[in-house]
């Protein structure tokens, strides 16, 4: 918490040195210095440059050190090689927070990296915080405050957004972009290399700020996936997250060797983590903004329930095919409402939702259907979209949303097709916090966004299950033996983990001869599979180790023959045969769980059989994984519907399922060096899902532990 | 031709009588002399007003019959009552077409409905064309003519886009946003209720003329969309037509009780419909722009390679993701090219693709990337990206791009983040012919259309099969049954029309005695289906009529007895028993066609079982079918890797795949009374595809011509 005291005074300083002021014109030191100054920084600036009295009028210093009074933020732009030792000099000076600007570190090689080190190494030292290096800047629109300290041309407004990007040429574009659709900020962070402050770390800070409604991210990559989703879980409870995750597709294929690790793709995962804890992830850049001026003007909706308005059926007609597209359904009046509208609406005019209030409508007759609409009870939220014809004031239709939006409590998004965003209606709409986009797509889909945060952040907490009834140290005793070298578990071990962690097995026994076979099939009931027992097995399928759907004595004598036969031309020893009770016709499924070096364990469940190859119907989550995660795990995939039961069918044990699936976890959380898992097929029955078969991977290199 | 040609006339009229002129400002009749005047129409404009003798200084006419000259095209802006009797005028005055702005007509029930069909017969006694009633206007920026016929108040820029837009709303819209982005229009139609003139009749008109090379169509409904389809495949080869088709989600379920009928929703139709005729279907508005702008400024690239060259890694990255997501590949370079890059870029900057030139990259950086990227034969295609930091001109760079342009072949197209679109570097850039957009993910959606567009210009022609080997007028005996009334076919009758068009069945006998059916299995070979032949079970499928996987004599008797048994004590008198070839555990398809009165016949093919329930793993062809269509109807399912064959099997007999479909095919083109037609499940196996079984619905009603 002292650590976040000090990053709030990064982004409050009291006073700033920016080290590298320069009187050159466009320069970086100079152009950032007269940002600082122009947007009215509310304390004294200390320009640091050895070769200047003074820079932009201001008193200059030939070293941080020189200046007498409190330094809080020390700006440093000037050359990499310099960078360490200024900042030795501003540790010695008491400086609280360093925001270096300048190149030249990690993202050069070798070197750069060497240097990002010590600088960090001195940071530490003299317990500063460090933003950057390699980055754009920050900045706090904070009325006492008044922190510009970017080197963008755009000057920024005051809003209630706070904005943290991984990329600065990204800051530059975010921060134009804002400034051109009227958007304002609370605070930005570039943050560059993120050398010692992360995107983690800024989260908690804006989590804390009141002036933040809403939080954007721009991220390149995770640091800490597991302390992004336990940082961000709880902040979606209180304001919305918005990201776009960058990068997507250059993870590239994985050389997973299990089905669990090929089918699980960053994106994937990605895609499950922002989902687990509630961050909305957005696929453009574009869409990233759209919700953001949504979420911060308005608050989210009840439900899902749109009414449309509009002066033009067309438009209206394309907003209703985005709602289908993003979930959303169109309201359906009361009787009142459609009374009402039938009342006072001109004839030609559509009383049904989409309301289309037909080319001349009027401020007036806007402010009729908003009367009617926005007081129905079916409806919590609506569109309001206009297409200025020649006969139209269009500031007087915005005014009169603007004034519908003063009393009503649902939210209203606006569209003013093909509008200019700096025409004089957008300009209302924006400044009296009307959500405004110039086609209708964007804002359904932004309206979409809404209704996804509402179900975020109301969605109940869901807790990790455990089982008291495992059998850790039984597990812990086998794994032991991979515990330097890794490796995969013989078949005869993964039975004795998965029975230690209660997760049922397809009956089998192990036996040594043809008279202990047939005792063992005929306790198990025909048919039966058999299964050749060795190491040699394990890492090898071409070896025709297993023999199917034997029905019967006779065909099992031939089978085990043809089998001890078959191997042992081929030089393999058996340590015995599995008798194994042979399912068939059943629900196949596929459960398993897998390291990945960016998330952790990523737990899987699909359908098995040639369909989870082909149609890839998995679904994913990352850990730690709750119960309600489980239970999202199975209801998402498509073929959800089979499980629950066509023609007639009773329902597979869901209960069992998510059982087997919780238990997997606790597994692989117990033990984290288990890199690949797969249960595989697992039979989903109506009266409880056996696994038949069964891998586990082990690789204790692969662990490690992830960064702050 | 002829009307075609007069059609040619109202958009380039040597002369315009506008009934309705009003000298009253800001009425709609006042705004449309201004536009038309403003534009500088090249001829003679005649208002006609009774209670004026001049409007806006032009000499008025009390009626249109009272001008000494010819008219060519008249706009009539009057109340509704007015229009016939003011058309009639027109026709003896030997006007060549009209433009009705005036609504009033179908879309305000049945009294404008026969409004519109006096309207109708008039213009065709008098052999005039109609554009509209309710509509927008008219566009053409030929300079020899310069006809600004619309009350939209966005002046038209010259350009090479034809637009047709089926709602007056959207056209207000598209023109203002047009404009705003630099845009230029050849043509522009506002087609109303389209009581004549067409989106068909425009296309052709579009077709021929040398303004125009991009073709953009805003459709809530086709007309005819077998002729749509005719006439849209030939001119793609030529130019690219891109269309928003609106009204997606309203079509709703439908009805129909076979699952071809089901599953084939009004978008599925929609969208096999343009892809068949290589249309460009946008999903929005934003997108039908972006694509314009991109197929209207450059030549589509030769294949998807494209070179991504930028500023910033951010906007790098962003654009690497959409390339992923939108199925452009990023180009690798050649040896040639990335030593040039390593050689004359900065250490700091990526000679990878894409290409970073960091963030102080100047005009003459971006210059060089240009020469050595555009010029590599791996690149097909560029997008340039650009961040504009304090330091760097925007305007410099847009002039790099240019340059670059002037002498690559290859399609460039520009995104400056972030930036607005009125800046000078965009207005540049677009005004030089390159494509620019404001976010990385529109530039690259833009670019994979533009590589969509290359692919369905370029694809071969296809024809539709017709096999010479069916015995036509045994079907035709069998369906003339149904001729008046429609209803199901009986089993017998499936199997004969199957029979009579060489569609394969199961291997079967009907038989009337438990005697002549053992002879029957043992003459097809066990396993084998019994299936109850009767009239009462065509209907009904909860008598349990059939019994399948019988594997044996003893079996055989009991199940026969048994059926017979159970049928008859729900007093059903059965015609006899089917014995039929048992398949199982094979590959099991579906293949269906339905009728569909926006669409005619729509053929489905599918993965059977409870897949094709919950998965809709299915796709569709609308007629005509070609060939190709068959064969890509095919190769699109997602399990189509299946049929191909998993885990070492062989695929299955594609031809005798195609085959069954284009017999399918064939029937329903011989006998459009076939409303629903499924063949379900057809086994697919590696030498042959059998049907199993079969059901027909003909509805003679269905059936009825659609409009021109």
């Amino acid at each position: 918490m002292k650590h976040l005291e000090k990053l709030k005074t990064a982004f409050s300083p009291k006073s700033i040195a920016i080290i590298g002021a320069s009187r050159k014109p466009g320069s970086i030191g100079n152009e950032f210095l007269k940002n600082v100054i122009d947007d009215g920084f509310n304390g004294p600036i200390f320009p640091v440059n050895p070769n200047a009295d003074h820079v932009r009028s201001i008193k200059a210093y030939p070293s941080v050190k020189d200046i007498p009074y409190d330094v809080d933020l020390a700006v440093i732009i000037v050359p990499a090689q310099y960078v360490c030792d200024i900042a030795e000099a501003c540790g010695e000076k008491g400086v609280h927070a360093l925001l270096v600007i300048s190149g030249g570190f990690r993202e050069i090689g070798p070197e750069g990296a060497e240097r990002e080190n010590k600088l960090k190494e001195i940071v530490t030292r003299y317990g500063m915080r460090l933003i950057g290096p390699n980055c754009l800047g920050i900045i706090n629109t904070n009325e006492e405050v008044r922190l510009n300290a970017t080197f963008s041309g755009a000057k920024p407004r005051r809003g209630r957004i706070g904005f943290i990007s991984q990329s600065g040429a990204l800051g530059i574009a975010i921060l134009n972009y804002a400034n051109q659709i009227g958007m304002g900020l609370s605070k930005f962070a570039s943050i560059g290399n993120r050398a010692d402050v992360s995107p983690n770390d800024l989260l908690e800070l804006f989590e804390h700020d009141p002036d933040t409604d809403v939080i954007l991210l721009y991220l390149e990559s995770f640091g800490n996936p597991g302390k992004f989703s336990r940082i961000a879980s709880r902040i979606v409870k209180k304001k919305p997250i918005i990201a776009v995750k960058a990068g997507r597709s250059t993870a590239g294929a994985r050389a997973a060797r299990s089905h669990t690790g090929a089918l699980t793709e960053s994106e994937t995962a990605t895609d499950a983590l922002f989902d687990e804890c509630g961050v909305i992830r957005t696929m453009s850049m574009e869409e990233l903004f759209d919700t953001a001026m949504a979420l911060s003007f308005q608050r989210p909706p009840e439900g899902n329930r749109v009414a449309i308005i509009t002066n033009g059926g067309g438009p209206g007609i394309m907003a209703t095919d985005a709602c289908a597209g993003y979930g959303l359904t169109l309201a359906e009046f009361t009787t009142e409402t459609r009374s009402f509208l039938e009342a006072n609406l001109p004839r030609a005019a559509s009383k049904q939702n989409p309301v289309d209030l037909i080319g001349d409508a009027t401020k007036e007759r806007y402010t009729t259907a908003f009367n009617a609409v926005l007081r129905d009870p079916n409806v919590d939220a609506a569109i309001v979209l206009f297409v200025p014809p020649v006969i139209t004031n269009e500031v007087d239709i915005a005014q009169a949303i603007v004034d519908a939006s003063k009393w009503s409590k649902k939210p209203i998004l606006s569209c003013f097709v093909g509008a200019r965003t700096d025409s004089p209606g957008y300009r209302l709409l924006s400044a009296n916090r009307i959500p405004a986009y110039v086609f209708p797509e964007n804002a359904v889909r932004a309206l979409s966004d809404m209704v996804k945060y509402k179900s975020y952040r109301d969605r109940p907490e869901s807790e990790v299950v455990r089982f008291t009834d495992v059998d850790k140290e039984s597990a812990r005793h086998i794994f032991s033996k991979y515990e330097k070298e890794g490796g995969m578990l013989l078949m005869s071990e993964v039975l004795k983990v998965l029975e230690a962690y209660k997760i049922k097995i397809a009956e089998y026994k192990i036996v040594k001869d043809i008279e202990e076979a047939l005792d063992a099939a005929s306790d198990i009931g025909f048919p039966v599979v058999l299964k050749g027992v060795s190491p040699a097995l394990v890492h090898k399928t071409e070896f025709k180790g297993v023999v199917l759907d034997i029905h019967n004595n006779d065909e099992l004598i031939t089978e085990y023959k043809e089998l001890v036969r078959r191997l042992s031309a081929k030089g393999i020893q058996l340590d015995g045969v599995m008798i194994q009770r042979m399912y068939s016709g059943g629900k196949e499924g596929i459960i398993g769980a897998s390291y990945d070096q960016s998330f952790g364990h990523i737990l899987m469940f699909g359908m098995g059989g040639i369909y989870v190859e082909t149609i890839k119907d998995v679904s994913f989550a990352i850990a730690p994984v709750t119960k309600a995660e489980v239970e999202h795990m199975i209801t998402s995939i498509k073929s959800y519907p089979i499980l629950r039961g066509v023609r007639g069918e009773p329902p597979i044990d869901f209960k069992s399922l998510e059982e087997t699936i919780m238990r997997v976890y606790q597994m692989v959380e117990d033990f984290p060096l288990i890199t690949e898992l797969d249960l595989n097929p697992v039979f989903m029955m109506k009266d409880g899902c056996v696994c038949v078969d069964a891998r586990i991977k082990l690789d204790p290199k692969a662990f490690y532990n992830l960064p702050g």
